[in-house]
């Protein structure tokens, strides 16, 4: 079947839905226009998403809420375990491996790296540490999906291009630098300040 | 003037369209379709998502950079300074005491607040740190506009509580707990796990 390509905004939309599908029971049922007001948004949009990736619901019924998100997780990858290599093991990095919510949705952090010498050989919240010189072989071999790059901003790059000859394809990157990366390289970046930078216009717009 | 009520995800990709054109020189000029591309959405979307906050460009001749961004940042009240009060100060929110991004955009974390005995009365990156059981009185001392919350799930709901009871009117979330606030209080979570969810998607559509 060939379907419309979906932009990058229906993925971050899907995975809206997921976290409010999630926390429904599996047999209750949803209609698009339901899902439309939790997200502030319309039904005709949240069709619109979901008809990108096939027939999901019955028209004038709605969805099950289980099968619906069982089926977005499968269209968004989310049905397998990812592994990832978290670069920079400082403080932030520290956060990233005791943070609960990434094993839950089946992404597991399997290797850390740092240029410190009293973390290297270590292991942190159960993950082994090592050198960025080790970073291609470790990746090849563990079978690494994605990068997580929380170094800081000067190191950053360095972090990005040694992902990327090590075979990595896909970056989140919690630095705040501004990297650059390959056609061929999925890189998302997690902004602090950004998310920060919208809540004024809701104190100033009272 | 009376305008249509902006949705939220207009202010949303006000802070994108600022992104951009903090890249660019004051004196250059951008028009909707450029700015358009950068972010990959519609011209139309953009003169929109402008058209909300005023009249900013010269049909035909686009948008001065400076003064567009100085416009953007005036309507999303980011011409001032906003004073923040963190609440854990563990390695997550060390982290977020350390993040250069938050104080070149304006937004001054003044306070933490840990219930760790070994914490209490230090600075840490300049910071001094209370206990919460002085937040009310320090954040109304201090006239915080902001609060941050950086503690385990558990105590994210406790967090934020004591937080509103302090007068706070606008919480940026950074534990992976789901909390509830007030009709009157503006929250926003910050979910590293939907960030991390939507990169499969691009591995698996490759």
């Amino acid at each position: 079947m060939v379907r419309e390509k979906a932009p990058e905004n229906a993925a971050l939309r899907l995975s809206l839905y997921l976290r409010y599908l999630r926390e429904m029971g599996e047999e209750e049922s949803i209609s698009s226009e339901q899902l439309a007001q939790l997200l502030g948004t319309s039904g005709v949009r949240v069709r619109k998403d979901l008809s990108y990736f096939g027939q999901f619901g019955t028209p004038g019924k709605g969805y099950t809420v289980g099968k619906l998100r069982e089926q977005i997780s499968k269209v968004m990858g989310l049905d397998r375990i990812w592994t990832i290599a978290l670069v920079g093991v400082g403080k932030l990095g520290t956060a990233l491996l005791g943070y609960p919510g990434f094993r839950k949705s089946g992404f597991h952090i399997k290797v850390g790296f740092d240029v410190k010498p009293n973390k290297i050989g270590r292991k942190i919240a159960g993950v082994p540490i090592h050198h960025p010189y080790q970073m291609p072989r470790i990746i090849r071999e563990q079978k690494i999906h994605i990068g997580i790059i929380a170094v800081p901003a000067e190191a950053a790059q360095e972090a990005a291009d040694l992902l990327i000859i090590s075979g990595i394809k896909a970056i989140l990157n919690f630095s705040p630098a501004r990297i650059t990366v390959p056609f061929y390289v999925k890189l998302r970046n997690v902004d602090f300040a950004s998310q920060l930078e919208v809540i004024p216009y809701y104190i100033v717009n009272r």
